[in-house]
């Protein structure tokens, strides 16, 4: 990948500046992320990974960015889609061996944030949107207990995805 | 790719035999498709790519299927991920060549059918969701005559995504 290894996966939230040179000045991918939004679980030099924090109804919710700015899939080249996609694959891999849940969601849309980035959604048949995709017809109230148990194991979760991303 | 030189792709409908035996046996996208609802384009021994054909809303809208029961990505080798990824770049290569859509959502979902298979779905800003996912609130009619444009060139996108695939 053209990260260099994985293992220089770190938490640290600053982005090197000649990076930031390529922004588009009101992209808001672009810019630092909104740590009140999103907590940052791993950061390589090509991608980023974050869990969605403003989204109650779907707590197990994670995205991987692409840090410099492009908007569709095809803007990269195969190798930089292919270490994008392995990234992604690793998050749902841990996301689906720490929760079971009954079905993971990917999507990358962009419509709002034409920001290339991978939604990566926990998806259970009793949470609120179930079987509609959560950008869908809300179906009924989350159930609390099983919200509340979720929330507990995030940052366990959290932990996993760094440790699987920084595994070569 | 496991499904042997994409230039083994064929129109060809018929599944062979030794897959279906592990199809699950209520699963649509383990039978045959249903042809009055979707438009097959290509298929290879792994995959196939066939355009949806009751969206009215989304006209430009093509899904590619593993034609072996799996539920997710992470359910695949990595070999077989990556030839999947590959194809749906392809699709979405020429989709942005052919009708330069304002952006290109990729899903992979499958909370309804749970057997893996990827949404492309180019979208325009006065399309009837936009920028609301295809799954959101609607938030307009379709322009009509922009919709009768896509409609006529759809045929000649499918003939190039064709082609597309059978390059190697």
């Amino acid at each position: 990948m053209t990260g260099g290894p994985v293992a220089s996966v770190s938490t640290e939230p600053a982005a090197a500046p000649d990076r930031l040179a390529a922004a588009r000045g009101d992209c808001p991918l672009c810019g630092a992320d909104d740590h009140k939004a999103v907590h940052l679980v791993a950061r390589s030099r090509d991608w980023r990974v974050v869990r969605v924090l403003d989204n109650p109804d779907h707590p197990a919710f994670w995205r991987v960015i692409w840090n410099d700015h492009a908007a569709e899939m095809t803007d990269l080249e195969p190798h930089q889609r292919s270490a994008l996609m392995q990234t992604v694959c690793k998050v749902e891999a841990v996301v689906r061996r720490e929760l079971q849940p009954f079905k993971v969601n990917l999507a990358s849309l962009g419509n709002v944030v034409p920001h290339l980035h991978w939604h990566v959604v926990a998806r259970w048949q009793d949470d609120p949107h179930f079987p509609q995709p959560i950008w869908g017809t809300r179906q009924r109230d989350g159930v609390p207990a099983h919200l509340m148990r979720l929330e507990v194991g995030l940052p366990h979760v959290d932990r996993a995805i760094q440790a699987e991303l920084m595994s070569r």
